[in-house]
C-alpha cells in the first residue's frame, strides 16, 4: 500500500504536485506513539545518523586525545554548508591528527549552501574536500584511526575497523542486526545501513533519554548533544533547519536531516524519537513536514522554519507547500 | 488511489526513493493508446506547452513582420540554459521589437545550467532576465503585443490580449474549457492552465499530425515544430534532453519539458502525442520515465540519455535510477 500524502504543493486552486511518505516516533522501549504509513521496512537514515557515527570518536579516546571539544564534535555531527568557519575547522582537525585535506576520502562537490558556493566560484576556487558536507565526520573518523594506530588508508570501506566501530554502535543502540543485505554506499563513501523508522526513531529516544545504554555511552551520546546544542551553526550552517531549531531550542530537540528525504530527531523532555522518510527523498517534503511534526510537540518552534511559498521569479506567491490534512489529522491526533 | 511508482532509485541492496506517475499516449481523436494512473485529473503543462504558446507570435504575423526565423521561434517555444547564445538572441529579438531586456516580466534567474551559472558568477554578473529560461517565449509574445499596437506593460498578465490568444488557441486545440478553476500562474509570471494528461497527450497528437487543425494553424505549427527540429540547442542547451533527442531524431519526436514533473511530446510517424506527469515534480524521474517511454517508440534513441547513476562524491557507482517493473510491463505491452 501507498505511504499516504504528507506534503501538498499548490499552485493557484490545484494541487500541483505531492510528497508521501511515513513516519514513526517512539519511546525508547520501541513503544509507537504515532505510526503513519511504512514504518516497519529499511530506509537508509543517511546523515541523520552523525551523531551516531562520531561515537567512536568519543568513546576511542581520541577526541579528548586531540583536544576536540564541542565545536569539532558538533562538526563531527554535522551537514555543514560549506561556509569558510567550516572548512577551516575541518582542517584544524585533520591537522591536529597530523593529516591533511588528502587524507580526506569524502569527495569533494560545492558548497551545500548557494551563496558559498557562489563565493567559492567567484573567488575562482573549485571546491575541495573539505568542503563537502561530511567533511567533519571524516575528519572525526580519521582522528580515531590515527589515534588507534590503524591505517587511514581506507578508512571509509566497510571492513575498516572505524566503520566497523560505527557498525557496531548502530546495531548496538538500534537492537537489529545490520547486516549485508541492508548495507549502502553513502554519497562520502562510507558505508550507510538501513533500519526501520521505527526502530531509528527508538534509537534516537534512547539517545536524548540516554535509556538502554551503558553508563559510558550515554555519557558520551550526552557530550554529542550537548556540543550540537551549543554549536547549531556547525551541524549545518545558516538558515537550515537543524541550526535555526536547534539554536532556539536547545535541550529540547535534537534533529538531523539525512539524504533523500529523511529526517530524525528526539525531545528529550517528552522521552520521544522520531524518524521520518519522503518516498521521493525531496527536501521541500521532508523539511516541511518535519517542522509540522516538530511544532507539534514545541510551539515555540512555530514561526522559525515557515514553510517555502511558491513564487513567480519576480517574488510574486502563486501558491504554497503546506501539510496535508492525513498528516495535520494525524499530528492532532497525538497526546502531547 | 495512488499513481503507481515508475522510477525507482536504489543504493546497494535496496530502493531508496521512489517516484510515482501518470502517463496517457494519445490519438489527435482522443482514443487512447497507453494510461497508466490518473490521466483524467487536471495537471498544469507549464513550460511543456511553450510550442502552442508561441502559435499567435505566427499566427499575427509578429514572426514574419520582425524577422523572427526557425532560430527566434524555437528560442519562443524553448526553456533554455542561459547561455551567451540564447541571452543574446532574446536580446535580439526584444531589439527588433522596439524593447529592451526591461520590457520582459518573466523575472531573473540564475542560469539552469550549472556550468553556465557558474561562469556568471566567476565573471562577477548578476542574472538579468535574459538569463530566464523563459526570455524566448516572453521576447516572442512582447514582440506580438507590439506588432499588434497592444500595449507591453502587464503583457503577462491573464487579462492581457497576449494571454488571451495564448488561452484561445489552448482551449481550441485541447478541446476542453480552460476556466478560472483550472488557472495558476507560471514561474515566469504567465498564466497556466491545467488540462488532464489525457487532453495533452491528444493535443500534442493534434500538433504533428495537424488533424482537426485549420489549415492556416497546421501551418503555424508545422513551422513552429520544423523550427524546433531545426535548432534543438535553442529549445534547451547543451546536455539537455529535449536538445540531445530532438538534435538526434528530428521530425521522428517533438518533445518538450516542464516544471514539477512534466513531460509532453509526439511521435508524428505514430500519430501519437504523450503527456507524462510525475507526482512529486522530481527531475531526474521525469526525465527517466519520458526517456523509456520514448525508447519504447524510437529505438535509436537508446543511449542518448542514459538514466543516471547514483555515484559517490568520488565517482563511484552505488545505486541506479531504474524504471520501475510496472513501467517496463505497460511499455512492453504497448503495440507499436
Amino acid at each position: 500500500m501507498a505511504n499516504p500524502i504528507l506534503i501538498e504543493v499548490t499552485r493557484g486552486p490545484l494541487v500541483e504536485s505531492c510528497h508521501r511518505g511515513a513516519i514513526a516516533i517512539s519511546a525508547p522501549s520501541g513503544a509507537l506513539a504515532l505510526r503513519i504509513g511504512d514504518v516497519d521496512s529499511p530506509v537508509y537514515p543517511r546523515s541523520a545518523v552523525k551523531s551516531l557515527q562520531a561515537i567512536p570518536l568519543i568513546e576511542s579516546g581520541a577526541a579528548d586525545h586531540y583536544g576536540f571539544g564541542p565545536a569539532e564534535i558538533a562538526l563531527a555531527c554535522g551537514s555543514h554548508i560549506g561556509s569558510e568557519r567550516h572548512t577551516a575547522l575541518a582542517a584544524a582537525m585533520l591537522e591536529r591528527a597530523g593529516l591533511s585535506e588528502a587524507a580526506l576520502g569524502c569527495g569533494a562537490h560545492q558548497p551545500l549552501s548557494p551563496v558559498e558556493a557562489r563565493a567559492l566560484s567567484e573567488a575562482h576556487h573549485a571546491p575541495t574536500q573539505l568542503h563537502n558536507n561530511c567533511s567533519g565526520k571524516h575528519a572525526g573518523m580519521l582522528a580515531t584511526a590515527v589515534h588507534l594506530g590503524e591505517p587511514t588508508s581506507g578508512y571509509w570501506q566497510p571492513d575498516h575497523p572505524v566503520q566497523q566501530r560505527v557498525h557496531d554502535v548502530l546495531a548496538e543502540i538500534s537492537g537489529v542486526p545490520l547486516g549485508a543485505e541492508v548495507q549502502g554506499t553513502d554519497g562520502c563513501s562510507v558505508p550507510n545501513w538501513a533500519m526501520p523508522l521505527k526502530v531509528l526513531a527508538a534509537t534516537f529516544a534512547r539517545l536524548v533519554t540516554g535509556e538502554g545504554l551503558k553508563p559510558e555511552r550515554a555519557e558520551a551520546v550526552r557530550r554529542i548533544l550537548e556540543a550540537c546544542w551549543a554549536n547549531p551553526d556547525l551541524v549545518a550552517g545558516k538558515g537550515r533547519a537543524d541550526t535555526v531549531v536547534m539554536r532556539a531550542l536547545p535541550g529540547q530537540i535534537f534533529m538531523k536531516t539525512g539524504a533523500e528525504g529523511v529526517y530524525c530527531g528526539a525531545f528529550p523532555e517528552f522521552g520521544l524519537g522520531f524518524a521520518l522518510k519522503i518516498d521521493d527523498g525531496a527536501k521541500r517534503a521532508t523539511a516541511g513536514a518535519t517542522m509540522a511534526l516538530i511544532e507539534r510537540f514545541l510551539p515555540a518552534a512555530r514561526g522559525l522554519m515557515p514553510l517555502s511559498a511558491i513564487k513567480t521569479w519576480r517574488g510574486v506567491e502563486v501558491g504554497t507547500i503546506r501539510s496535508s490534512s492525513k498528516l495535520e489529522d494525524e499530528l492532532a491526533g497525538l497526546k502531547v
